[in-house]
């Protein structure tokens, strides 16, 4: 397990394992991330605050926060356009879990009308996805129930009415159900939400702030309902439901003697291809003088196939860069989704092969090997196969794998939270956890998400927050990059609830842990999975509400995304604030520029969802903040 | 008929009724668009070239087009950001299309069904779409076969294939489909076209700028045809096909004793309405103690009612803020795309009413009449009510009303013109123009299009183009608010042909004037109507090609947008080259930063689909251009 070096990279990471690469990639003079990020400073500070705005050719116009101009061109001011801008952001974000949803949405069309290489994995998801839905079940075939599920997702797609999104409607409570159509705020179409938010952003449409924000909600659920909840519905259909897995995590995972290939991106039906021909090819790479083949995983393809395939993890979002300097990597397969257009300069410095796979997803010097659901099986294999013939390449005097890298556990999926549970109580499952609540055990519970960011020191904000929250008994469950840098340090780990968690966290971790079975505590962190799998989130805080019969805005919870980057950490937070959940940030989004959006986002939508925004780069103070929420929440509940 | 002052705003406007305005503002201190500009000065340069980078939490990011930094934090050289800068403003343009063709839709919905009050005035258009779309016509109803068209084009929304889209299909000729489809740009559902490329654009994904700048052709596919062509068919099938019409244009238009009610944006479901109302309504205006109401239009409001009911045009884009300052304004009805948040500051310095009547186009000061097809009747009339009884409010001493106003024809539809050809050759009403081109009397023709932007000096780029266009007996078309311009200067009259036409021009002008029974020449520029009718010069287009059996990239023809600003101009344009048009365009869009970006939209795309961009400030340089171009296509013809 790492221990918190604080070397001469300490302003980059406190990841020892990073920081050894950081210094491999000085000696070797081979550019990253951090290097650039000094050279962009200092950063505009106008972008900063999100007071640019660009949606015409007349600009492009800034605001100055201190004094003239007051307006752009058109006349919007600093309101207006942090809210157009903000709204574009969200519209970015939720376009692309949407986008990714409907890719797995096509796999799984294909793969139940039988066309592509994909089982049906998930048959206790078909049953229960299709019961949301109002599908009946009974003498229905698996492949039958998938393809009527199918039908039922293409329907939200091809929604001409104002009806609200079917998907949603079948995931929430009637309670979010009416509060949100009070608000005005219930999506449609996705597809159509979508391009109508193009439309009221672009120059002379919208010039109210307000109806923008309520835009922004709704983009929100759009994400939360089109692409995550649908997302992971789906995902779990074609490649099963998460169970318990142990593995390790950090770029020591990374292997001396057999072929590495990492998988990075977000799409499973790529990663998950990738590691079972890497399981069948592996006489072919023994042949070829390796020991084996050895799959790793970077950002949420790592996450997909660390919750259901127990694959290792090499590093979250901003060691991407660092897997390829130890030198060791043979190919790097990247889908959709947070892998850096630097990938191939630095991949030219070794041996390392860049495969791109999708239409949207290219890099100019990377080999692309498109995969389609129906020919996944033969590109793998080209993928594989690609992988095994560098490794004859590999130099082995640029060969530097750190050693560092800690166990890990994962799979922790709603359905493993519960069955876990019910070795407590079989009736009621939920009940053993909610009484630890009730009695103080348990003061609340926070999901820590999102991803790294430069601006940040890699995974501090994180493990600082973390820490804190433990130590003051507050259960945390955490998904994407987040749990990558969680995984990193022990967090994950039976052990870490010894290490980290306060003494009755550590008593109901270890009961439950004993009575499931795993001869010792849970790890007090429990990875739910990549990004889209928030909806795993989403569905536990509706069942806790359920069975307390209150909403999800009473409960004492929180989320948090300490080192956000992506557009999709904001559309997703945003859908939290609509759940009516605080939601910490830790990286100040372009904001600030306007007086009115900051109000709003950090204080009046408390008034209308429930939910609002805590900025804080600080995780002491952020901490705290959740803390101090969850603490009136329990007051509000009179526990 | 207004003549070109230079007086002290020639830096602002060649449009004396405009210096007029831009002068009393200032004496009343009231702010316009160029005092913003001026306080906007010196614009950011970064911007300027397309090389900041907003798209996640890291930047902003900026490219140094003089050294270093070279790239962003992620790996972003200046052609990926400027590509998918570029990407993204095209998606905000043909999203704004393609969302006013939807709305356009439902209203021929909601009217074919019996559910709205919009009787389906375009019969012939019902025709020649039903054709086009491959229904069978015959023994059906108008509101029948408008229903199947309307599901044809709901079919299109709701697509799952990968089957283009239907409507490009029955629009274009099969050598275009052809070569669209071997570019792979061939769009499909134009939601999930839109959906998809903002995810491309996302951080992280596309990392091929060529990839993205084939996304950005693909994308103007989108608007040409989910946007423009749908929007117009379906326009024309409600309110029916434009024929001649004669108004005037300019802000001499206003009246001193009538109810000026001005109508701003460019849905004809409001303006059309509001026509309507205003006719029927007034003898209440009269009892009001005014001499009637007078409806007069801006932007493409103002074109569509133009068109069709012959109302006047108050001014264009940078006009519309001047148009309040008149003080004789009582109300300004806007519903989506190019109107000012400012209307409402400059309003309440005057008694001026601002309306708003979408939920998506909303102002903060406005008041909100929520129009949709249902009950278009009843907030029409409501909306005409409060004109009127602002009427009482309207202050004599701050009203001043320019005298400055021209004669304007418009209503040029492909039908219109070639019903005019028809008269002098019924069988073949191409032909007369096809020979006289081939003869040489008419050089070639220029579609000029497009917006004002305070960069350029109002009109004047317009102007000095055409003039040079037709005393080059090149013939030119126009829609927009570049329409506007070129009436305002009396381009759009049959005097017009004889101040500004060629000697050869004019002659056949005059022909087919007389023919046609005009009693003299056709104006030297014919008003196809708004910017969604930039789809009748596509159309136009394909008919000569079509007739002289060769590409549209082989004719000796041009696009231009002398003084563009909205996005959807950019997307326009994007459509223009695609279909292998050369497009000037005479404000810089936000591509410089990238040599490759830059080099293959002025160069290298020729080779790909035979148009290309021509970026020029200078009015009579890019007339040089745009004719080298017609003279070199003749000479490939042989003609």
């Amino acid at each position: 397990m790492c221990e918190f070096h604080q070397g001469s990279h300490s302003h980059q990471t406190i990841d020892p394992a990073a920081a050894e690469m950081i210094e491999k990639a000085n000696r070797e003079n081979v550019e990253t991330t951090w290097d650039r990020f000094e050279q962009q400073k200092p950063q505009c500070g106008f972008g900063d605050l999100g007071v640019c705005c660009r949606n015409c050719l007349q600009g492009p116009c800034r605001i100055n926060p201190f004094g003239e101009p007051k307006e752009g061109i058109c006349g919007a001011d600093a309101d207006l356009i942090v809210a157009r801008n903000l709204l574009r952001t969200i519209v970015g974000g939720a376009a692309s879990h949407v986008d990714h949803s409907y890719m797995a949405l096509h796999c799984l069309k294909e793969a139940a009308e039988g066309k592509a290489p994909y089982a049906l994995k998930g048959a206790d998801k078909i049953k229960s996805v299709a019961a949301k839905l109002g599908i009946a079940t009974q003498g229905k075939s698996d492949n039958a129930l998938a393809q009527e599920i199918v039908r039922a997702a293409l329907a939200d797609f091809s929604s001409y009415s104002d009806e609200p999104m079917g998907w949603l409607k079948a995931t929430v409570s009637p309670g979010l159900l009416e509060a949100w159509s009070k608000l005005g705020i219930l999506p449609k179409n996705p597809d159509r939400e979508i391009r109508t938010a193009m439309h009221q952003t672009s120059m002379g449409v919208d010039g109210s702030p307000i109806n923008l924000l309520l835009s922004s909600l709704k983009m929100g659920l759009v994400d939360g309902y089109a692409g995550l909840q649908m997302g992971t519905d789906i995902q779990d259909i074609l490649f099963g439901i998460p169970y318990p897995v142990k593995t390790e995590a950090n770029l020591g995972v990374l292997s001396h003697d057999k072929v590495n290939v990492v998988v990075h991106g977000h799409m499973p039906e790529v990663s998950e291809k990738i590691v079972e021909w890497a399981r069948k090819l592996e006489g072919e790479a023994i042949k070829a003088g390796a020991a084996g083949i050895n799959v790793a995983g970077i950002c949420c393809s790592g996450n997909e196939v660390l919750m259901r395939q127990g694959v290792p993890l090499a590093g979250n979002y901003l060691s991407q860069e660092l897997a390829i300097i130890t030198g060791a990597v043979e190919l790097i397969v990247v889908d959709v989704q947070c892998f850096m257009p630097s990938l191939t300069k630095v991949a030219a410095c070794y041996h390392t092969k860049v495969v791109t796979t999708t239409p949207i997803g290219q890099l100019p010097d990377a080999e692309y090997i498109p995969f389609t659901p129906e020919n996944a099986d033969v590109k793998a294999q080209e993928t594989i196969r690609m992988a095994i013939a560098a490794y004859a390449k590999r130099d082995a005097a640029k060969v530097q794998i750190p050693t560092h890298k800690s166990e890990a556990w994962g799979g922790f999926s709603v359905e493993t939270i519960v069955q876990a549970l019910s070795k407590l109580d079989a009736a009621n499952p939920l009940k053993p956890l909610i009484d630890n609540i009730v009695a103080g055990n348990v003061l609340g519970a926070v999901g820590v998400v999102g991803c790294n960011n430069v601006k940040a020191v890699q995974d501090q904000q994180t493990v600082e927050m973390v820490k804190d929250l433990l130590a003051n008994n507050v259960l945390v469950v955490a998904t994407g990059c987040t749990a990558h840098a969680l995984a990193k340090y022990g967090f994950l780990t039976p052990a870490g609830a010894k290490k980290y968690a306060g003494e009755k966290l550590l008593a109901v971790l270890t009961a439950v842990g004993e009575a499931a079975g795993l001869g010792g505590p849970l790890p007090p962190v429990l990875h739910m999975g990549s990004c889209v799998d928030n909806s795993r989130i989403g569905d536990l805080l509706g069942a806790l509400a359920g069975y307390l019969g209150v909403a999800i805005k009473d409960l004492p919870v929180a989320a948090s995304a300490p080192e956000l980057q992506h557009e999709k950490a904001v559309s997703i937070g945003t859908w939290a604030v609509a759940l009516g959940v605080l939601t910490h940030v830790g990286v100040v989004p372009p904001v600030l520029g306007s007086p009115l959006v900051t109000k709003v986002l950090t204080g009046d939508l408390e008034g209308l969802t429930g939910g609002k925004f805590l900025v804080e780069t600080d995780p002491h103070l952020a901490a705290e903040g959740m803390m101090a929420h969850i603490r009136a929440k329990r007051k509000a509940l009179g526990i």
